[in-house]
């Protein structure tokens, strides 16, 4: 059995554990395809943050508490580029993280695609699934914003990270989208695929930018297997992050049912065959689309097993 | 006043410190030309070694008892960098310096010139001595060895710091020196020279490469200013490093005469007109250059500021 699953970082991260787990023990092999939106280049420096949160989370290198970057970082070289005075000072380059960037930025500067990039970290971390970007050209989530009263567009990590989504924000705008083709790699992973999931990461910002890639979207909405969302909102909140600051900017409610309402069906304009919501959302209906409820918190491998598995019964 | 001093790394440093010590007491400006043949780029990042020695030693941040690099420096990119198996690992690349290096790439790839950026940097270090590289252009040292069997070139830090300099070597090559520039402002400043002091850098690989660009020569050779070199062999060894394993490639004996008469008088085709030797070497010769001696090792700040005021009574 092969399984696909678009995913953002940390959330993503999670899932896909519980995804491989199920995996495991079902004989299945899973592909990831994971959002490049939220790249940046910073100090020289290319930047995945969503493939590296799976990267290092599946590898067992993650930072537990913060979530975000390795275990035992340090920070001699973020502070050391704050004493030259070298802009941005707000993101939290890491020294050990630094390293995989230099890997990467030296191995994308030689002409390698992202993918045979990551493929390469990869082969230290060993995650045991398949990790693709979703695209291997640039693309970028903007975020249009007021910010010194004008009206401007802000790179995604700026928004998260510098104002924590703290601005009146009116739209996102994935650069470079429109003429991104998929990875090497990523339309036959959906072509083959037995199933394809979608996981409980932000839709707006970590999701939306993988169906942003034109030939992705027609692969997922013409291809052969089902796709199941599972819902990143609970009881009217978002499981992590800031799917409901991204979501009221797009005038969607924050609710599983809402979310799913606007990945819509496959049958219609959408993308969805089946929609997990937590049994605090069961009931939500997605007209065209199969809704199951379980238990939907990822507090271990275990439990966010069973969530892949019950993802995979709404087939 | 005006003095220029043509510079290596480290030795270079703890030259200039008593330089800039005597200039301060003459209320005189230090300009420091400085060799670039060492510079190289690993891991997508250009490393000058010994602008950083100078410019991290005159602004008190250099590893007192390690010579190079950064005091209080860690290595956790270093580490993480073996671990991806990422090459070369042999070079030691601090976290404090890779900050350096990261700025200083930054600003290269914008498109600053490498006399720019070292401004930059400076503005932080406050060298109390202007840092000038002597070329902008792309020039480094490659050194002709037989390893694996094979006649090969290698670059000069693979040549020291991977080999310790242990390998058959037969010449130096400074690659792209013919056609090198002299970097801004290193003309205007040797031609408004008082004095230029030639510090007691190793001959071969410190020095040589920066007579090796051509107008750098020519303005040293036709220039104004006396020129006065300061021995870096004592008593038959150099002060420090490896200038012995250069000069026996080169046949010239490792004695401050020798050295003296490879630079040549500039009535003839060389460039001294005085040559300071330590006491334990006075009397030694050097047809057509002013050969005087006072106590050459570096110990102090206040005995260096002695060897600059004994080398510029020579002039």
């Amino acid at each position: 059995m092969q399984i696909v699953v678009l995913a953002g970082g940390i959330g993503g991260a999670r899932f896909l554990a519980g995804v491989r787990a199920y995996a495991r023990g079902a004989g299945a092999q899973v592909t990831a395809v994971v959002n490049v939106g939220d790249d940046i280049r910073l100090h020289g420096l290319r930047i995945c943050p969503d493939l590296d949160s799976v990267m290092y989370h599946l590898g067992g290198a993650a930072d537990p508490e913060r979530g975000w970057g390795r275990a035992g970082e340090t920070w001699a070289v973020k502070d050391e580029l704050a004493a030259y005075g070298a802009e941005p000072t707000w993101f939290g380059l890491g020294d050990r993280d630094i390293a995989t960037h230099l890997v990467r930025t030296t191995m994308l500067d030689a002409g390698y695609p992202l993918s045979a990039v990551t493929e390469a970290l990869c082969a230290r971390w060993q995650p045991g699934v398949r990790l693709l970007p979703a695209t291997d050209d640039r693309m970028e989530t903007h975020v249009v914003v007021d910010l010194d009263g004008e009206r401007r567009a802000v790179h995604f990590q700026e928004w998260w990270v510098r104002y924590r989504g703290d601005l009146p924000t009116h739209r996102f705008v994935f650069v470079g989208a429109e003429s991104a083709k998929p990875a090497a790699g990523v339309l036959k992973a959906i072509g083959s695929a037995d199933a394809v999931l979608v996981a409980p990461s932000n839709p707006v910002v970590s999701i939306a930018p993988i169906l942003a890639v034109p030939e992705i979207r027609d692969a997922l909405v013409g291809g052969p297997a089902p796709v199941v969302g599972v819902a990143p909102i609970i009881g009217g909140r978002p499981v992590r992050g800031m799917a409901d600051r991204c979501l009221a900017a797009l005038d969607v409610p924050c609710t599983a049912e809402a979310v799913g309402g606007m990945y819509g069906a496959r049958s219609g304009s959408g993308i969805l065959d089946g929609w997990l919501v937590d049994d605090t959302d069961a009931g939500a209906e997605v007209p065209g689309v199969r809704v199951g409820s379980a238990p939907l918190w990822m507090t271990d491998e275990k439990a966010t097993a069973e969530m892949a598995r019950a993802a995979l019964e709404l087939m």
